[in-house]
C-alpha cells in the first residue's frame, strides 16, 4: 500500500517524463484503480504487456528520483513548512499591534498559497 | 550571454540526467568557459562530435525544462523568497517583545537556509 502511494506521488511528479500512453496506464493503475485486466480491456493491450509497461515504469521514476531527489526534498519543505506555520501561528496569537498582524497574516498566505 | 547562463542553470536542475560524459562535456563549455578546442583535446574528440554534444545536450535540457519546469518554479520562488525577507525585517525592526523577535528570527534562519 505504502509502495502505490509512493509511486503514484512520483507520478505526480515525473509522469510528464514517461510518455502519454505510458502514464495513462500508471495512472489509472495507481490513481484509478483500475485492475491489470480493465486496462488491459480499455486500452486494447494484453495484460501482460501492461503488466511489462507498470514494472518498467516504476523503474523508471525510481531512477529519476534517484537523480532529481525532488520527492524527497518536497517531502522534507513540507516538515519545514509545517513547523514555520506553527510559529507563524504564534506569533499571531501574540502580537497587538494590528499592522504587525497584517504583516504576519501576509507571510502566512504567501507561504500557504506558493510554497 | 544570457542563454549561455540560462543554460548553465539548466545543467544545475537537470545536469544528473545526462551521462557523466555528457555532463562534463557541458560543464567545461557552459561553466568552466573551455573551448570547443580545448574539451576536444582534453576529451580526446572531435571539435565536431564536441560541437554535436552541446548542442543536443541543450536540446535534451530545454525538453526537461518544459516538462518539469524546474528553473521556471525556482525563479518564481526565489521572487517570493524575496518578497518574503522584506516582510520578515520588517516585523524584525518594529517588533519590541523579544521573545517575539526571537520567533521571526527563527523563521527568518529556517527560510533562508532551507526554501
Amino acid at each position: 500500500m505504502i509502495e502505490r502511494i509512493e509511486i503514484s506521488i512520483l507520478l505526480d511528479f515525473y509522469g510528464e517524463l514517461l510518455t502519454s500512453k505510458q502514464r495513462d496506464i500508471m495512472g489509472l493503475y495507481f490513481n484509478e484503480d483500475f485492475s491489470l485486466a480493465e486496462i488491459s480491456e480499455l486500452t486494447d493491450t494484453s495484460r501482460q504487456a501492461i503488466h511489462d509497461v507498470i514494472k518498467r515504469c516504476h523503474k523508471i521514476l525510481l531512477d529519476y528520483e534517484s537523480k532529481l531527489e525532488l520527492m524527497d526534498k518536497s517531502l522534507k519543505l513540507k516538515k519545514l513548512k509545517d513547523s514555520i506555520l506553527k510559529d507563524i501561528t504564534l506569533l499571531k496569537e501574540n502580537i497587538d499591534r494590528e499592522d504587525l498582524y497584517d504583516i504576519v497574516s501576509k507571510i502566512e498566505r504567501e507561504f500557504i498559497e506558493n510554497i
